[in-house]
């Protein structure tokens, strides 16, 4: 498969489809729409196993939710974004759970690290219910759905795949469907903290940097999962390659051309150069200096969101 | 059973010896030892069912650890309180478990209130092993033992039992013993994030604050439980209680003394000035300002002393 | 002066009132309005030197407004808080100040301790705009006001008074008004963190705690100074002393009255029981177990009543 | 002058030597010492003002301390650390005052931007002396110095020059000297919260950001200044710079020289380019993904290394 350096179905597609010179993706529909001025929705609705194949994602519909501006967001249009996110949200709910299943929340991510604090942070203002409906039912309407929701940590700091606890959790407490917060990688840096993709095709934590740990999906654990992934960094590999990417073009548009440079390009052979800029033992990331801010603004957005589809 | 307004063993052995003027409860041993001029050693031994019901404790030991001016600590004070930690924990790890057994640390509480972050943070500090040992074990001593840790928020936040959300972890990854990090109630104030107690009894979360939740113990989880638990707050009620407690016993003292004031201290029935002060809707604590750097140099005893008896 | 225990104006009043059985104390009078349901606002008026002997607070206007069940507030909770305290705070800036004056906000306590936190998260969220009037006035409306914060630490953590470091920066940065926010003493725990006492006549930082550090006000900074304050904790002496309080008028109304009590009760003699009770090198405060939440939306409230007010 | 992109002497000195194929520049010296295998002790000094204008630093010494794997450092690392560093403190403290003079340690940043947050964290541990010799002195030893610190902010929060809070709590409180602690600038990921400058030439708050704002030196502020600082943070323009630099050199290495590469290299032309990847409302940062630990224990190397040299 290509490496497309994004966990996004849009990116990916927008990728694929420039680098085969297409109109649009055999089995990949896309419908573009406007929530308001500040909040754009695209539907990337892959139909059959062309299109799979094409992006590397399952047969499915993978929602983007584009927020304008979300670092100096006022109160009003954070919730106009929660309320986009709801209204696709609560179609993958409604089609894959009845009106009183119970739901588990899954916020991954480390609460320590900022870049990686979204899902932990979505997870403190979840509004859960399964233990008033238990000891003080009388507080809630009567047709009020359970709600449960964890933050389980990151391998790193618990030792145990995400997987394995979260599986062991739903062994034991029955949830139907499962929504997983979870950060994502992307191409673009416009799209740190300021996009949402929400799909009902899975999750595979660490994806996005290159990890291979097993996903949560009704494969592994037995029910439908619904994913809702935001990209908090970009990969400092990824700036580069785009960087030098885009250098050579300049270079080959100015009738700089000959068969070195579109030898260079096509195999990806500046890896010295990368090893140059950034040192073995660290994860470099690129992002925004406001980050924080535009953590705490969408983790808002995203717990809001779910807690009006419940 | 008493209402101790405590979990300490030690703490409730002296509240009965004192109600019941005797020089020692048949069945209850207690040493004393002092690790340094600041840190002192107390281990209640109950050794029969007379003991256990007159404190109303299990059989077992009961390892209280006070540490003098926690909050302005230097490194060497908390060197030195974590080994006196860890050399009472590995004599219990030892008793229950083989060298590589893998054991599942547990911090229970709350992240984000402050005088409930303890548990959390000392997982947060500790060495887990069972990932590295799976995919990078060159990086490890051959004889490593696998160690996981979680802090699986509270039912406040979860909506789930926390020994649901164990249990099934436990069930779903294995270890052979698990350790669990609990704020408790204690009476004295000077005891707050400066007392640590170590059992290997089990534990029931919110204990102390007078939830009836289903306890972490070998029988609700099949596997030994060593239980490391520190007070954090003392309830308002504990204080005011102690407090008119002082109160009539200097008037009886000042010969002041008559029946009526007799019948209100057994009876209890004070309960009308309890409910003057103490609004309905909150939990009042009573808790030094610097809470904060306690929970902090606490915490670090704690991590330190898990880690260094692995 | 009567140890009042207490900064509101409102308490000391009442406090007044009661002790010395009056309909109303010469020189007070007292306005009660409620802004909605949820929402209190009292008004004592100090308008004789009588009165401001009575409660110890100079002549001057005392604003005091009560938010019930601020813990769980909604956004709408918030926003109507703020706009409260945004129309009593907006009379005093009128009073004081011109349409274009600077205004300095100061927002008094230390960020790392949560009780204390309020001041410093306030100014984080305060819209200032001097360095915009310099050097991009193009993004403001035209009568924009010069606003600028600081949180300028406590004398614990800086080592200096605050009056000089204030005094400092409003001699050399010309502000024409200054807005402190600062935590008050009360005797009431329902008021912590639910309550606003706004008034023009200045501050003592530390005066709730029983320091006597200089004063910020029109004396020592030579501009008006408007002080917002917050209950965030009650000391623990005061709940005790209540206690008793409560206890020994219990005794007296079930005709156990006798002179011992009576004189118990006037001579605050029970000093040996509150020293049994606290330990000498702790601040013992008592608050609700839920402060962190209750902080932070009542920074909320603050800082937003501060913003539509400039 | 050339644009450096980095405020280390030590690297700007070795830009330029490289730049203009010098054995060395006249004018600088270089002494190069290891602490110990992880310390790496470099002194820039510039001795001459054509040494001054090659680097673009004034006349003095410009020490660097390089710590390696200082995310992972023990508490041992971080000790050494910290001596190393008031070992050269104390030179520079003593060259400028005497040993009883009051100094006033500052740090700048804000404290809620993960990143810039490493000053104000500084401060939360300088041991402030100068309000216990005047309140407490039978707790200090009897030649103790009178220390203050100070967070101020930044001008996005204040609305203030820094300068202008720093000089008014200066001309209000009279200190000798000041430390100051900041964010610099460097072209080396490697150096990320792992290098400290100590020069006694002052600082310009935001300069290596491109911000043009007043100097804290002795020539505003009327006392001598010593700066602390340490990269946290390289600019994205600075890496794609790197990596397009070394791409060309790559190109001419390979025989593809030619007039059109030199050129480019000369011209610094490829704004086009960095525009392309750049947001223009952010500024872009890269970070190691474990900035918040690297904060963490560089903030306690300064404030030991600090606390040690009074």
């Amino acid at each position: 498969m290509y490496n497309f350096r994004t966990d996004l179905a849009l990116e990916r597609r927008n990728i694929y489809k420039k680098a085969h010179s297409l109109e649009e993706i055999d089995g990949i529909d896309v419908q573009e729409e406007k929530a308001n001025e500040n909040i754009n929705i695209s539907k990337v609705i892959v139909t059959n196993q062309n299109g799979a194949e094409a992006i590397g994602k399952p047969i499915g519909t993978y929602v983007t939710i584009d927020i304008n501006n979300l670092r100096i967001a006022s109160e009003d249009d954070i919730q106009a974004s929660a309320e986009a996110v709801s209204k696709e949200l609560k179609e993958l709910i409604q089609k894959h759970s009845d009106k009183k299943d119970e739901i588990l929340v899954v916020g991954l991510g480390n609460v320590y690290v900022t870049p990686d604090s979204l899902g932990p942070k979505v997870i403190k203002d979840i509004d859960v219910t399964k233990h008033i409906l238990k000891y003080m039912p009388q507080y809630l309407p009567e047709d009020a759905r359970p709600v449960t929701a964890i933050s389980p940590g990151v391998l790193g700091t618990t030792g145990i795949e995400t997987v394995e606890i979260i599986k062991g959790i739903v062994d034991n407490t029955h949830p139907k469907l499962l929504i997983v917060i979870d950060a994502l990688a992307s191409r673009s840096i416009n799209r740190i903290s300021s996009t949402i993709q929400i799909a009902d095709t899975g999750i595979t934590p660490g994806a996005g940097v290159g990890n291979t740990r097993k996903e949560l999906s009704q494969t592994t654990l037995g029910i439908p999962v619904i994913a809702i992934g935001i990209p908090t960094v970009v990969d400092l590999a990824t700036i580069t390659d785009d960087c030098l990417d885009l250098f050579i073009t300049k270079l080959q548009n100015e009738a700089q051309s000959n068969d070195y440079l579109n030898k260079l390009k096509e195999n990806d052979n500046y890896e010295e150069i990368k090893e140059a800029l950034m040192p073995e033992d660290f994860n470099m990331i690129v992002t925004p200096k406001e980050i924080d801010d535009l953590i705490e603004n969408m983790s808002s957005v995203v717990a809001r969101g779910i807690n009006i589809s419940m």
